[in-house]
């Protein structure tokens, strides 16, 4: 079965800070035309951390495009130059101050394939500890940080209280292993 | 501690098919001026269907901002004066042709908080049967429908075979049920 769906045409809509935005002119598999929205996002992390007490370390941050707060897991966008895993490393340090002996990756997965091309890898951090020398913060990035027991992560889910995708990803992911 | 960002512009940048972007400006809670890209989308759902023998139903299509097919769980977005539960039975009508006896909320969340408004409500379905009348399908929407296991599903997350967030999210609650 063939599925593609052929770009004969990308215009540029938007080019924003985080974000660039282009309508694509396609044609389908029975040869009809059909335009797709497409936003463009630099690749990212997440990163479920777990202290040695077992528990998961979370940020409380503004977030406009919702317009109220949510918590999150650490996360980030990879820059220029950096791979994934340096990302995972640099955010744990300007976010929440701890640096890890073991990171390894759980999985890695688009956001919303539907309309957008952001890829995401989401790690798994232990042996954590207080980093030396501390890496500046990013300007005008206000978060609060705190740890939850998985009981508690699970019931601010089902409370509503945690509501980004990515962070309860994390939270099953880290249920799953525990049983 | 105060967060918030207080919208004082808001411009449209992009009115596309199923997105709209906004360049807003805002205060920090610091005073200063910033700019922040806003994505909106519509509310959406997605649905991890299980089979009497134990299967989850997936689906391969075609996503053009990644410009391949991707693996994902039934979904699809909510439509004027229908709410989300009203959507979810559409959309299994639509893409899988079944009808589920139980329905039950997982959880809700939005896809990407740092740069869209998409919130999107995940449910389970059991008690599958094929369905009496069946909806018109969307139209150039291409859909390969296909069952498998959970260690199937979880060996395609590991192989990179299945890489969309929503649909990993379900098959790692999928695992921390049945543990």
């Amino acid at each position: 079965m063939n599925f593609e769906e052929k770009i004969i045409k990308s215009d540029s809509k938007y080019h924003g800070q985080i974000i660039d935005v282009y309508q694509d002119t396609v044609i389908l598999p029975d040869g009809q035309q059909a335009n797709r929205d497409v936003v463009k996002h630099q690749d990212a992390v997440a990163v479920l951390m777990i202290t040695d007490d077992d528990k998961a370390i979370f940020e409380e941050q503004w977030r406009t495009p919702i317009e109220k707060t949510t918590i999150e897991i650490p996360a980030g966008k990879v820059e220029p130059e950096e791979d994934f895993l340096e990302t995972a490393k640099r955010e744990l340090n300007e976010e929440t101050r701890y640096k890890a002996d073991h990171i390894e990756k759980i999985t890695g997965f688009y956001s919303t394939p539907g309309f957008a091309d952001e890829y995401m890898v989401l790690y798994k951090a232990t042996g954590l500890s207080p980093v030396q020398k501390e890496l500046p913060k990013d300007q005008g990035e206000n978060l609060r940080i705190f740890e939850l027991t998985l009981p508690e992560a699970l019931q601010k889910v089902n409370d509503g209280e945690i509501e980004d995708a990515k962070t309860i990803m994390a939270i099953y992911y880290w249920q799953a292993m525990k049983k």
